[in-house]
Order: C-alpha cells, then structure tokens, then sequence
C-alpha cells in the first residue's frame, strides 16, 4: 500500500480509527460512509477521505467504505508481521506498570528487555525478563535488532543515560521522562508521554473554568 | 491574576514554562528573556511574550523576565491554596500506579477516594485508603467536594460507569479509558490519556519512516 507521506496529525489519528472501526465491525456494521465516521469522530467527511488518501485511499466514494475491509487494511498499516523489538529503561515506579501495558495490549511490539541503572534492581525477574544494567543497554539493542527504547527514568536519569540511549541505534522512543531527546538527535522518532503535565493542564482548567 | 481567556494550547505549555523555569531558577538563573526561554522551548518569543499575555503579562520588554518572579506566577496559577479533590475508579491495571503518581508528584491535586466495580477489590486498602463500591461514587463524591474523576478503566466498564460519573458534579475527568465523556456532557473538562494510541502512533512512525 502506497504512503503519501501521512503528516504526524493524520498519523495521530490512525489510532483511532483503528479503535472506532473494531468497534463497529464488532457489532456487525458492514458499510459506513466518510460523513457517518466523521461523526462518530467528530471530524469532517472530507478530512476522514483526505486522512485515507493519505494511507493509499481505501474504499470507493458514493458506495461508502466496507468496514471489515477498511478495518484489515488499517490493521495492516499498524502491525507488521514481525513485531517491532523493545526495551524499557527504568522499572520503578511507572516502568513496571508500563512493561505490563505493553505486553497485554495487543499493539505492534515485543518487550524483550528490562534495564534500570540502579544496582538493587539489576537481577530482578519482571514478566519472565531479568533486570540488566544500564551498561549492557547499547550491546543487546544492537544484538537484538532493538527499535525502541521505552524510557520510564525520571529527568536527571534520562540525561544521564542518554548517550547509551543515541548509541544504541534505535530508531524510537517511547518517552515517560521529561528529557528532550530530540535535541541531541533531531532524527530519533520520540513520542512523549507527560503525565504531570497533563495532569496540570487538567487542573489549571478546572480551577480556572469560567474566568 | 487577571485571564485573558488563554486558549487550550496554551495551557498545555503552561506546565512546560513551569518545568524549565523550575530547572532555571534551580540552577541560579536570574533573568531570562523571551527569546532565550523560546530557543529552550523550541518555540519563538513572540509566542512567549503572547502565552504570557494570555495570563495576564508578567514581566517588562526589553528587561526580560525574573525567573523567580515568573515561577512564582506561574505556580499561583497551577497550584491553589486549597488542592482539588479526587478519586480514581478502577484500581486494576495502571489504576493503582496512577493513583501512587499523584501521591508522588508536586501537583493541584489531592487524591481521596479510590472505588472499583469488582466485588474482589471493594474492601482492599492501598495508599491508605479503602476502596469503596461504584455504588457509593456519587454521594461519596457530592459529601467530599471532589472536583476530578481519575478514570482508570477500560472502554466497556467507564460507559457502564459513565451514568454515575455524569451524576457525581465533578467538573473534571482523567480519562485512562477510551470511552468519550464529552459526548454525554460537554461541559465536562476531560484529559485523555491514551496510551495504546500513543504507542501505535509510534511504531507506526518507526515502522514506516523514510517511505
């Protein structure tokens, strides 16, 4: 299937659409039309057929899409057939919840590794995995063919770490800390969950609503 | 502090000026001009100077700003005297590292309730709370002034859920579920956290980058 280059906020999408199409072919819909999507998205019918132009245009105007077939290309764009190697760095606190995330969801990777950078964790059995330092991140990335690094150390660690992170090869980064990645390489992909700052802009908005 | 209405995007980089303005001031940094704070942020000043504007214009033009002044402002706006009252539903899964993380992190927010739909869970004590029936969310939530609903189940159980949620007053939801709120009540606040899209949005990035 062809790729138009889909921009990051098409490709921020895609997710949903997976999910709303799931859904719909779950509850046997067999035909939906661009202006019924748009509406259970609350977008418009001519950014949902600009969204699918985008991932090679599936689906034939006037006849509206087939779910099931929209459904298993949008599958097909999202999992490969080999699933995509990952790492996480950082099994305190969120690390270990995230690991678990990761392997219970049903998404496009494989957590093969565990790493932290405190002695007291290297050596700790999580998910069948054991524990590695820090100083073998670099090595098994490359041994492993690893693509992404989920990075779940507060800031400080995170700097600290980050040559063996930009290192390692990888080509993505699953980011809880709030260091810049990007700055020390503007080609790594980096998508960055903040959870504080959402949460502050969850708050700042409640105490200040109706101002 | 006056509010000249700041728009949702600027919000959301409201928390961002309040980290790097922390690791400024931290590291004895006095003053900061516009543009400098812009080159950190990878923004441009006058994007700055306008956020600024937004809550109410801190700081003289050409001076640059007092970095302990700036913090200063920009904590009155995220932290109230008195925190927001909140509970979290559904201790399972990311439920409970959800509910130890705003325990843990410097923010608006008090957590003092936790409630589940699952029989087994009602009962159990964690973070020194005990976790009540879903039954009980309304009036526990009317009694205790709670202003925000940390929704941490999955999409099926938050609709279930969704009626109780609606009928406690809360104005704001933390929303782990992919369940859409806002269509029951638009005038709900809610921040999602999506974290299966967010990491779908990255392998697909990895998967098809360079086409």
């Amino acid at each position: 299937m062809s790729n138009n280059k889909a921009s990051l906020p098409v490709i921020r999408r895609l997710p949903r659409y997976y999910r709303y199409l799931s859904e719909l072919n779950a509850n046997g819909v067999k035909h939906i039309s661009s202006s019924q999507l748009a509406k259970i998205l609350g977008s418009t019918s001519s950014q949902v057929r600009q969204d699918f132009n985008c991932f090679g245009g599936f689906g034939q105007q006037g006849v509206g899409y087939s779910t099931e077939l929209l459904l298993e290309q949008i599958e097909h764009l999202l999992f490969p057939e080999n699933k995509l190697h990952a790492v996480l760095v950082g099994v305190d606190n969120m690390g270990l919840p995230v690991a678990q995330f990761i392997r219970r969801e049903h998404t496009a990777i494989e957590l093969i590794g565990l790493f932290d950078t405190e002695d007291e964790k290297v050596g700790e059995e999580h998910l069948g995995i054991t524990v590695k330092p820090i100083e073998d991140l670099e090595s098994f990335c490359k041994e492993n063919n690893v693509d992404i690094i989920v990075v779940c150390t507060g800031r400080e660690k995170a700097k600290a770490i980050s040559e063996h992170i930009i290192n390692s090869g990888v080509k993505g980064i699953w980011n809880y800390s709030h260091f810049n990645f990007s700055v020390l390489d503007s080609s790594l992909i980096v998508e960055n969950v903040h959870l504080r700052d959402n949460l502050m802009s969850l708050s700042y908005r409640v105490l200040h609503r109706g101002e």
